[in-house]
This record gives structure tokens, C-alpha cells and sequence, in this order.
């Protein structure tokens, strides 16, 4: 085991909700990070237990025992990464204090417009004061898509960290659109998931026998995911798009690949997409435009921190099909997060993330 | 072992190209068919061995021995699947005995155009009499989507059975644009194959290691089966259509699910285009198109001849979303061919394909 | 859809705890039997739901409504097939009408001794006319391994349908221990199961991102199958058995491997194992022992009713590897449980049972 | 990218056979290895290539352009991992330069008897001079099962690094058999592993379509790790021992477990064997005896170096079962080789290797 020194380091982190697959996920990258020690963990069901107990791969951690959120001590950690369900995460960043940063990783952020969340997410704020706390937070969240808004994260207190879809699908869209490169209507999106993305919680659906050996759609055009998605091309084009969003479950635990159909604008031309995307990310470390003609893959980024992409022509003349391809557990939820809180707490941005893909 | 007089039925069938993953799906088929019996097996490479040594798992069924297809002798036999590369294909099938009924499951009949042919498939008919010939046979050759050409079909000589992806596109499609219910342009197909449809062939890209656990596209708008997709839709919208067509592999062996995305036309709803499939395919044994709302997924199809389907609302308005699932294997290759037989020499047409779905 | 008229058939058939893998496949099966038809199923938690909305992929066939086994009319049947959990079994089997024939999936009449069930499932027989009726359905019961008790299934009005890693290791060890061929020490079993085995319940331990890309051992030494199998074994041997028996979890839905390590007797040789188990089973048609060195696979028998099995000889001098393989829901399970109604119904054993294994 | 100074470290790393999946495993342990750089990498089908054509997830690595073995210059590393197939390597190997380090992950010098190595893998040395080199290098060789020789690794010139088999089952029977705890008699070994071990190589074996969704066992008792195997035991027990000794085949990418059957010595109790085991490896980073009862399970391992195990009694008394799980191409191949390297050169064992297992 390594030594209980180990988590003695400059910055202490508190991990809520660490016992689904992102919490897990955060402490696989924090393992090698020379700056940032977890020495809280909360996790209500699970209070009591050590983290090995829960997750068998991290017995070699050295890790404080898990115990419920509300007997949580806040003061002796700096920052934390909230893995908690969307919903109760309101009311329990509301009642952190405020020295704190904070990485959500939950939905409950990410929306600027608070009637659109719930719409989407089918639960109205009950109670009186959180109606009054909520829309201040919400003022106060930066949401953390690290490339598009790395400015912004530096001086957050709370960010919202994106959703696995949005993040795969907006970091190719928001530059082409930024550049008035592809036109606004006709965003065909059809992006494909490993199933990690649901989570650990028991469900009939999730089960080997019930995802091995087949594919689906699910949440046709109705996925939770549209509205963030849909902010953030809106922001980007400053005028309200609309898209058309299919996700697909694929018989993989981790991956995620969007697939999406553009219509240039009048004049543009391959090469124009092509080098806005490599103007926008050739000075990025974790965001990689292939070698015209190469496919990305998402086995090429298993376990890091890395989106790889590509623009293609298309058989119909004016249009185009740009893939994406991220780890939906790094890049798409915990990697993310910890790229976001490195540079909030002014550390080199990917301290920790030097996890290089796991192939084969 | 079943007895060596089980193949003595009222049909003898021979098998060409016995050893690829198709062909063992027809003598899977053909098992409890009550009246044809494969009574010629041919496989160059593996001539002289038993099917049982190439396919343990037809060790049970009773077989004639794999011959060299230039040592077969075609006068014994009634009708032949065909599961040749295309290329090889014409060579052999023009060579044949004009008695046979044949059922062609390479590519090599299922495109009118013999210029378009050359071009996707990158070889001209070198031989002069080939060339000669080649026309010809076309001329007879009919495009064996069961459901929609099934009068010609009765009274054909030679089959071209249809690829997996345009089954699967066409399927429903077809009844849409032949009642002017969408618009020719901008039909987007995001298709995804598990990897059987690859076939047997010995490819580092198709090794367990490299499949698993990631996806990705291929053939990004360059996929062979464009062509006869373009052909099928073309022809029943009585004008030229060009298809975006996007095909993904999937972590899989059986499945294929197109996902298409379409507009539809002036004053058409979502309602009409249900009706219409509605119409299209109530009598249909394999076609299914399932109740509103109810998602197809490849699970429900596997190792069976069905295709189920669906169609949603887009979030954009005026579109729509079709879904389709088949099994590759079956609908999309050897299961479409034997219903093709089945109707060519007069016999029911769901002879030996009661094999129901195999989930979990 | 089917018609109707489909399920009119001789036998009118029951089918208790319909929403279950083993139900869904006991459906697959008679889906194309002449003879029985499901005229009542039933499931408590989906009572007055379709097959198809808990079973997608059995929209095609035509069945009754589910109903609630306290709702259930049981004298409109002739025979039940139960796969409901061990406990509840008891209670509802010893509630039925004295006509029907029954075979029972689960494992609550599989013992012959009471204590040795209270034992392994931790279930003492609370009520106190069910601790007087048990031992009397219980000595009813007949234990339906097909190919070894088949004269006793014949007459038989419940069968106790054999476990799953209990039928793939009682083929080959019951004829080799029967003939003395085998020492009844040291016999060393390491199964290898799918996952389905572990039924459809909403487990965090089923979830595809927990099985997936990896395997363990289960219930090392205490799973409930061993007494099971030793009960089978030591009646074979005519004196007590203890085996030593591992059973392992495998990423793959369906299939069932046994490597059982032996040591042969004084003086036998590897020639009189597989003598013995070619005479034994050379006239069954759904256990198969291969050609020599001819190693089964589970991928050989998915889908179907057999079980292939081989013998090796060991590195060791004197001691021999067995190897069979099932598909755990069908010779596991369903498939069995209906090879044995057809013999109490006096209907051929293969009827419905003729799905040639599902491969690639 | 990452800026070329990058490999502009301490020690000049040459990687030969970079093409296949234990070079790619090197290339992404020592991503992150502060004092190895790699300079030099040669893959003869390949040369003239970049890693990242030939595994598009290392694209994000600098590294040098493959060449053919015979145009490296030798003289410009300090230290080579040696990724060639068996055979191949003796050749290389006898001709480079002296003052080279050399980690061999081949199977070409781990066995000591050279009538033993011709014997399995079936091939004499047919070069005169390499017959008399061989012997030579062969006594210069370590056998580099790091915890067990790591004192002899320190001085070594030429490591024989271990099996991925032989590794797993080793580690937790060497020291078993040198306390004598268990008997030489009867070890049974059933190993499972992912089908990465079987390279990169294009066979129709390795298919996914073969592969998935089902399993085998392969090499019964004809293994060509049961030499190694049998040489680290006997060398133990300084006597003779023959293990029956079974792998098979797992639908997983990686992972390798070992289940061991074993006869406990004479008095010798499980705790016993536990506190042996504890003991052992109670200081060792990569070597892990679980808590009592827990099982280890390749999921917990899967891209680590890590050795997880643990000893259970058995149902029969005396006996005892022994589980140890690897990452196959980690602490069996590549992982092991690097921990070997950092040894030899007087690095900390560890670095480069803190990758935490990737779970789910």
C-alpha cells in the first residue's frame, strides 16, 4: 500500500459522491497527482466503507473512509469535486461554504435559463429559499468546457463541468460556428455512447445480457443533454439554434463518438473547416485534429484526457460530417473536472492527466 | 447425427463459397428446411475438408464434402446460393448450367449501371466475353428486396440479393419517397454494422482486440453499398437521389441499425409517414414496423429474418427520424436469400425461417 | 403477427415467471412447436403487461396477456413449465391441480435431502403443512437429467429440471464414474458461465460496465450447485462425493464451460474414457462427444440444445481433462426443461428443439 | 503534440518489434517515464512508418520513425526492449553490441535446457555459430520475475523476461513451494486470459467474430509456457515437478487469472498459505494478497502492473485453491519488462509504472 503521507499534499480535496464511476474515475487521476490529495470522500449509502471495499482496482490508494455528505467536515478541505445526482447537487453546493472551489459534475449548472432545467430535468426548486439561492449560484457557475472557456474558469469560484455529449459535440461545433463556417439549420447530430455513461446505479436496462451484442437509440430528440448542448451553439452563433440529437447505447464500457451533419455556408469549403479547427486547438494538448482522411477512433483515446477529431466531405455537394471522438468518463466527466480545477487553482493544466490512451 | 437421408428432399441446393460466415448461415437455415437439402458444397481453399471441420458447430448436421467449385458438377443440383466475392462471382455464375435457379449474394448483379459498377468495385470485365456476357446476365438478373420486388422475384432466374446496408435503408424508405411523403434531398444515413458483415477473412482491423470496447466509422461516404442505395431510392422516386451514408462499426458480431434522417415534404406529419409504413408492411411476415414510440434495437432482431422499424419526430421541425434494425446475417444476407428461393421455386415463403430472435 | 389460432394447439401450456431470461426462452422455443401452445403466462411484478413490452424481440408471436400467478386459471392447462426463484417455487407448486404435468426450473426439488436444501439456501420451510407436504412433492419429483434418467421422466408428473453447471458435469461424469473409469477423489471442476446464467434482476454486479472485459470467481467453493452435483455424482458412484467446484463469470451472455481435471483409475486408460463416453452417448442426439482432440466450444452450441464434450489426456500420467460445454439457457435450462415435457407428453424429445446453434 | 526534447532524456531507450501490442505497451508506459526516452524504434513490415499510422493513439507522442532491424544504429541507445517473435530473436539479440542493456520479452532465453527449447518450440538453432553462441548468452540470460530474482535483475545484461502465464502463476506458488507448504503433486492450473496475448497477428482465430461472446480452452497440456512454468516450480522445490497446467481463451481484450488447485503439505493450514503469501509480498508495491475472502478479479488490475491474489480452502479437506490475476500485457509482458529495465539501471522499480487500474 502506498504510505498515509500520501495524501498529504498542497491542495486538499473533497470527492462527494465518490462511489459511482466518476468518483472512481477522479481518484484513478488524482493517484499520480504531486499536488492534490484527497482526504475527504462522502458517499451516503455507503458511509462507513473504505473506498477498496467499493471499488476493488483502488486498494492500493491510500483513502480516507467514506461518510455521509451531512457529517461531511468542509472546513479542512479547498476544493471539491461534487459527483452526486443532479437534484440533490442544488442543495448541497448551496450549503458549502464559500471558501471552497468547486467542480460540478452534475446538470445542475450547466443551464443559464432555470425554466428550460425544469423542463428538462422535471423538478421544480420545492423549496422557498433554494427558488431564492439557486439563480445566484446559478449566476455565479462558469460552465467549463476548458478550451472554448478557459478564461473564464481561471477566476471561478463554482464551475458547471459539461455533459459528455455536449462536450464531444460542441468543442468541433462552436469554432465553425464562431466562424460562420457552417450554417445554423440542419445540425444533424448522431452520437454513440459507451454505457458507463450510465452510471453504476442497478437498472434492468444496463445489465451485460441487456447491452452485449446490440445497439439502440435512446431518447430520441428528447435527451437531457439538448438544452446544454443547444446554449452552447446558440452562445456561439449569438442567435438560437435548434438541433437534431439521436444518441445511440453502444455494447462498449467507455467511448463516446459524435457523428455530425453540417451544411457549409455559402462559398466555404473543406479546407476552411479544416483549418479553423487546426487554427483553434493546434496549441491544445488535449484536443487533436487528425491527418486529413484519418477516422478517430474512440479506441484511440480510451483512459485519457483526449478528443480527437476530423471533418470530411460529404456525397452531397455543400455539405460536411465532422466526428469527434472522447472518453466519456475523462475528457467527457472527470477528466475534464480535474483539467478545470488545475487551472482555477493555478496548476499546469494537465497535472494529472498525463494517462496515456489504453489500446488495445 | 441426423441421418444422411435428411438431405434427400425434394430440392437439391448447392453452396458456393460454403466457408464464409454466409454461407454457414445458410446451412443454419436450411437445417429444418422440409425441402431443400444441400447436396453440393464448394470452398476452394478448404476443398476436400467437411463442413464440420471449418464450422464445428454444423458438426451435427449431415453434409455433403467441401468440393473445388471448377470440380462441382451442377447437373445434380436444382438451385444455388451463391456466397462468392464479387468478382469471382461472375466468372462462376455465367458459367453455370441455365436450369439452375440461383441466388447471388455477392454484388456483382445488383447494380444496373455496369460503368458504376467498374467504378466502386475498381475492376473493369477484363474478359472480352465476360463483357459480352456480363449485360446480359444483368439484363436477367432481379434486385431480390423480397418485400418490394417480390412479383419479379416469383418468376426470376438469377437473384441479386441485396447488401445488408441498403436492406436495411431501403426497406423504409422506399414506400416513403414512392408516396412523395419526404424530400430527395438531403436524406442523411448514419448507419452502424457489427462486424460479422466483414466476413471470415483473416484482417489484423477485424481482430478481437481492435473491435472491442471502441467504434468507429469507415468508408466515410465512399462505402461500396452507396451506389445500389442510390439506385433502390432513385428508382422509386423516378429521379436521381444522392444519399450522405455513413457507415460505423460496432463492438458486435450481428446487427446493423440505420438511423436516417429526413425531411419531410410540404404538408406531410409524422402521422402520414407512419401510416404509410403502416400500410406498406401490415401483411409482412418480416417486416414490422413497431407500435408509436417503441424503439427498434438490434437485440430484438438477432439471428432471425425480421426487420423491425420506427419513425419519430425531429426536434427540428419538418423532419422526421426513421429507424431500422435487421440481423446482417439474416434479412441483410443469407436469411433475405433463402425467402427469395423460397418464393422462385414456389414454396412458402417463410420455409426454414421460423428461427425467432435469440435474446438475451 | 402470427394469428391467433397459433397457440390452438394439443397441448395447452403454462408458463409461471414469463418476464424472466429463462421464460423469454422457454417462449423462443415452443414459438415453432406443433404440438404445445402457451395459453397462460404468468408474472406478479408485470401482471397485465404483454410479452412484448417486457420482451420486445417476442412482439411476433401471439400470447396471452400476463396474469398474476394468484390470477391464474390452472385448469384450463395441461402443463406448466415454472421458472420462478427458489422459495416462492414451493408454495406455488405444491397449490397446483393434481393433472398437471410440471417441470420446475428452479432448484427447490432438485435435493433429496431437506436439510441439505435448508443448508445451501438458507430457507428453512416456515409453514407447517408445507414442511409435511414438501418431502411428499419432494419424493414425487424426478430428477430430469435428460440422458440419464430419461425412463423416470417418462412417468414423471414434476421434474426437477437440472441447474446449469450441474448438467454440464454430470454428462460426462456420471457414465465415466458409473463404469468405474474415474477415482472419486480429488475431482477438480473449474466451470466458466455466461452471465445470463444470473437471470434479469437489476444487480450492480450484472452491469454491463462490471462484467465486461474482465472475469472472477464466484462463490468460491460454497455455490449452490455443489450439493447438486455431488448428490449426482455420489448416486453415480454408489458412496459419497465431495468435489471441488470453482465457478467462474465470463463477459459473454450465453454458454457454459466445465474443465474437469480427473484421475483415471488403476489401469485405465485415456482409449476407455472415451470409449465409454461414446457408447454412452452415441445415440443421443443433443450430447456430442467430438473427434479426438477436437476441443468444444461454447460458441459451437450457442442457442441450441446440445452439449459437446471431449477428453484430453492430462500432463500428468494417470490423470485425464474433461471438457463439455452447454448453452446454459437451453441444455442449462429451458431447452432441457422442454426435451423433458416432450417425453412425459409422449411427443418426440427433439420437438421445438431443433435452433442449430447461433454462430458466427 | 509534445515537444521533441521530450525523448532528450537520461537514457537512450531503443524499442525493437515496436509494431506490435507489447511495443505499443512500452511506448505508453514510458510516456510518462522521466528518465527513459525512446530513440530508436524498428518494425522491419513497418520501417519507414510512424508509430502513430500504425496506432493512431500514439499520435500524441514524439517519436522516432520506425526503421528495419538491420538499419538501426545500435550505437546511439543504451538500452533496448526487445518486442521480436521467438526465433526472430536469438538472432538479433547475439549480434548486438555489449555495452547494451537488454530486457527480451521473447521466449528465446528463458529456458535453460536448450533440448527443451527446441522441444516446444520446434525449431533447432540451424546456424552453426548461433548453436554455440546460444549456450553462452543463454547463461548470461536472467530469468526476471521481478519480486522473485530481483537481486540477480540488478547485475543483469540480458533479462529473460517472463510469460504472462508463467508470471501469474509464479508469483503466488514460488514461495509456496519453498516453504514447502504444498505438495509437488497434482497442481492443477486453469488459466483464462484476454486474447491481446495472441498479438496483433491477422488469424481468422482471433476474430472478433470468433472470439466474442464465447470461450475455449487451447493447447490442452501442449502450452509452450508449461517448460517456463515447470522450470520456475522445480527450481523452487529444487526437484522435478510436472503441473497439469490448461489455458483458455477469454472474450476480453486483457486480463489473465489463474486459478490453482493445490494439496496443502502435511499439517499445513490455510492460514498458513496466507501468512506465507502475506509475508512475501507485504513490502512489494506490485504484488497484492487481498483481505481474507476477497476475490481477485481482472477488472481490478486491467492496465496496471499490479498482481492481485488470494488462497481459499477448498470443499475437499486438504486442499487449497489459489487465485492470481494480471493484466496480460502489463505484469506479464511490457509492465514487467519496464519494472526489469528500471532495476537494472538503478531507477526506482516503479517509475513509469503508476498507471492505476483503468475501472470500469
Amino acid at each position: 500500500m502506498q504510505s498515509s503521507e500520501k495524501n498529504k499534499k498542497e491542495v486538499r480535496i473533497g470527492l462527494l459522491g465518490a462511489s459511482g464511476y466518476t468518483g472512481a474515475e477522479i481518484v484513478r487521476l488524482l493517484a499520480n497527482h504531486p499536488y492534490f490529495g484527497i482526504t475527504l470522500m462522502t458517499a451516503d449509502r455507503k458511509a462507513g466503507q473504505s473506498m477498496g471495499s467499493v471499488f476493488p482496482h483502488l486498494i492500493t490508494q491510500d483513502l480516507p473512509t467514506m461518510v455521509s455528505v451531512k457529517d461531511a467536515d468542509f472546513s479542512s478541505v479547498d476544493a471539491v469535486f461534487c459527483c452526486l445526482p443532479h437534484g440533490t447537487t442544488q442543495d448541497i453546493i448551496k450549503g458549502l461554504p464559500r471558501h471552497l472551489k468547486i467542480v460540478d459534475l452534475s446538470a445542475d449548472f450547466r443551464l443559464r435559463d432555470i425554466a428550460e432545467y425544469e423542463e428538462w430535468y422535471g423538478q421544480p426548486h420545492s423549496a422557498s429559499d433554494l427558488q431564492l439561492v439557486f439563480p445566484i449560484i446559478q449566476k455565479e457557475a462558469v460552465y467549463g468546457l476548458t478550451e472554448i472557456s478557459r478564461e473564464d474558469v481561471k477566476n471561478a469560484r463554482l464551475i458547471a463541468n459539461p455533459g459528455c455529449y455536449p462536450t464531444s459535440i460542441q468543442l468541433p461545433l462552436v469554432p465553425l460556428i464562431k466562424a460562420k463556417l457552417i450554417e445554423h439549420r440542419n445540425i444533424i447530430i448522431d452520437s454513440k455512447s459507451g454505457v458507463s455513461g450510465a452510471g453504476r446505479g442497478a437498472k434492468e436496462a444496463n445489465l451485460y445480457s441487456e447491452i452485449a451484442e446490440g445497439i439502440y437509440s435512446y431518447g430520441v430528440t428528447k435527451h437531457r443533454h439538448v438544452p446544454e448542448i443547444e446554449q452552447g451553439l446558440s452562445d456561439a452563433a449569438q442567435s438560437k439554434i435548434n438541433v437534431s440529437f439521436t444518441p445511440h447505447l453502444m455494447p462498449m464500457i467507455r467511448g463516446m463518438q459524435s457523428t455530425i451533419y453540417v451544411e457549409m455556408s455559402q462559398g466555404v469549403t473543406m479546407e476552411d473547416l479544416y483549418q479553423q479547427l487546426r487554427k483553434s486547438y493546434e496549441d491544445e494538448e488535449f484536443v487533436k485534429l487528425l491527418d486529413k482522411g484519418v477516422v478517430p477512433r474512440t479506441h484511440n483515446v480510451r483512459g485519457s484526457n483526449y478528443c480527437f477529431m476530423n471533418v470530411f466531405p460529404d456525397r452531397i455537394p455543400g455539405r460536411a460530417i465532422i466526428i469527434s471522438v472522447i472518453d466519456n468518463l475523462v475528457k467527457g466527466a472527470s477528466g475534464q473536472a480535474l483539467q478545470n480545477l488545475n487551472i482555477m487553482l493555478g496548476y499546469p493544466e494537465n497535472t494529472g492527466l498525463l494517462y496515456q490512451p489504453l489500446f488495445p
